[in-house]
């Protein structure tokens, strides 16, 4: 440490600080000792140095499903932030299965990280809120509505993209909406809620429906499938779910439907498959990497001891040709 | 620990080995273990182990770009084959630079993971080399031909799935073939072998060109839009990789070309896309999941300290409408 604080002309003080990620140094002296570091392959140990701090500069992230696009690019962002700070991330994945979410969590309590965000499959599960409470490390909670005081939120303002796509097929004429949902969780609480609430607003019977089940391809397929061959299909369909819109769009594709014109439809998440069928379709698309970075940001601040506030991001409607007036029966 | 052995009616040693994520422990004495575990809240200090043992019971993933799909899938893989194995993963992101390379596995180093699993952006950066170099702990290379004795590989085989393209192809007529790839990395040097092999086998001449790169959507669709720009555009276009793929449907889509009419088009990965667009995409698909649990499995047995050998996975051509006869023009 001495001969990497010598070569690069700074106090080993200032070694100390960038090598613990120590937030207030400057990019210079962050720069001139990494050069020195990485020119005397200079390795602290970092499991010696977490025992006498107490600190393990690491991070555990428990997400659902990390194969899907929508987590992949929030853990993406997240990643880059808390290394940039020094922090390390710990990755669990619980492949959408709510029984894992209280193993992960205690996994990451034993292996000591500072703090953990987290994604769970079920917000009222007993098993996951006890090990919740057991935690005595900073949490940040995203998108859902956990049940536990202290922890900190991420949320996205489902409704407010929801909204203007509700407004925007009731523009077009469509009545006869339904809904493809997961399970209760926050997002789809949310975007059922922005539902309901247009309708109500403009003194609308309600003549939607909704569909209930797991946010998965094979579900959305279902649901789809099961609504295409009711009596009276719906003129447009929402599917609330990046995963969901998939699994519909093959049994849409499937059954020869053209978007726009047969039937109206809407995704979530503006994934790489949206912009690229045909016709385009319309999305309520979040910012991914606002999400991330804010959840990173809000677990560096927590563990500065900074007074912190839940965030709320945006949504927005994005109206593309898979969106089109009501099909003359 | 002693009230979890009473309480699973097993040895303390049973519950030190199922705590220790050791491989010879039945599937029920594991159950009844952690079962005792969840219902007593107990909670080992890994740390405290960690620094007994020498091991962190930590696998460090150098991954390129997690929010690419085909990278998700792999990490979603081995994170679950990892974990069932009593492993946690730390996960590093280089967001596709190559001068994050060896800032990562530095970091791993320091963080005294018992070894990496990484895919570098660059396999003869000497600065990633020395970095290797120093590493002491097992290190499994997912699909790079990078010169580091000791460490095992688990290859893709490209070749077999792009010779099948190429064959396709040149069945369907076509003879001016241009194939987008990214920057020189093993995927790339095969997928171009196996379309030269293609041609020198038939004796055709090399009617063929290539278009190189970097493995973006951006650079995808640049590449797509100088080729379709050209004098004479080629007949038929390659996408050596997912992001490029999404890159030059892109441009297709823009320039109103039908797929398997105007021109044909093969990608590689099969992601959703490449099911849903209109024409289905013509891809080169390979098991994301086996990757990621052949590069676990590897690094386990390596641990173990039993002898292994580098795996080739195959990779097969799925022939689509997006392929069709050479247009008459």
């Amino acid at each position: 440490m001495r001969e990497v604080a010598q070569l690069a002309g700074v106090a080993m003080s200032s070694v100390s600080r960038v090598l613990s990620g120590h937030p207030d140094v400057s990019v210079g002296m962050q720069s001139r000792v990494l050069a020195a570091v990485a020119e005397l392959g200079y390795q602290p140990d970092l499991l010696a140095q977490s025992l006498r701090r107490q600190e393990t500069m690491t991070i555990g992230f428990a997400v659902g499903d990390i194969s899907n696009q929508l987590f992949a690019e929030i853990v993406a962002s997240a990643e880059t932030t808390l290394r940039t700070a020094g922090y390390s991330m710990l990755l669990t994945n619980s492949e959408a299965s709510a029984e894992l979410d209280a193993a992960h969590i205690r996994l990451l309590a034993q292996r000591r990280v500072d703090g953990i965000i987290l994604s769970v499959g079920d917000e009222q599960n007993p098993d996951t809120l006890a090990a919740l409470e057991r935690l005595d490390v900073p949490v940040v909670i995203l998108d859902r509505d956990v049940p536990m005081p202290g922890a900190v939120n991420v949320f996205s303002d489902h409704r407010r993209g929801m909204r203007q796509a509700v407004a925007h097929l009731l523009d077009l004429g469509h009545r006869d909406i339904a809904m493809i949902n997961g399970q209760t969780l926050r997002p789809a609480r949310e975007r059922r809620a922005a539902l309901e609430a247009c309708y109500e607003e403009r003194g609308l019977p309600p003549t939607y429906r909704f569909v209930d089940g797991t946010f998965s391809v094979e579900f959305g397929a279902r649901a789809a499938g099961d609504l295409l061959s009711q009596e009276h299909p719906p003129t447009a369909i929402i599917a609330g779910g990046n995963q969901l819109m998939l699994g519909s769009l093959k049994v849409l594709r499937a059954r020869g439907l053209r978007l726009g014109r047969d039937i109206s439809f809407v995704g979530c998440d503006d994934i790489p498959v949206s912009e690229l069928y045909d016709p385009p379709i319309a999305v309520v698309r979040r910012d991914t990497a606002a999400m991330g970075h804010s959840a990173a940001e809000l677990m560096l601040a927590l563990l500065a001891g900074e007074p912190v506030e839940d965030v709320t991001l945006p949504s927005e409607f994005v109206a593309r040709a898979s969106c089109g007036p009501v099909a003359k029966t």
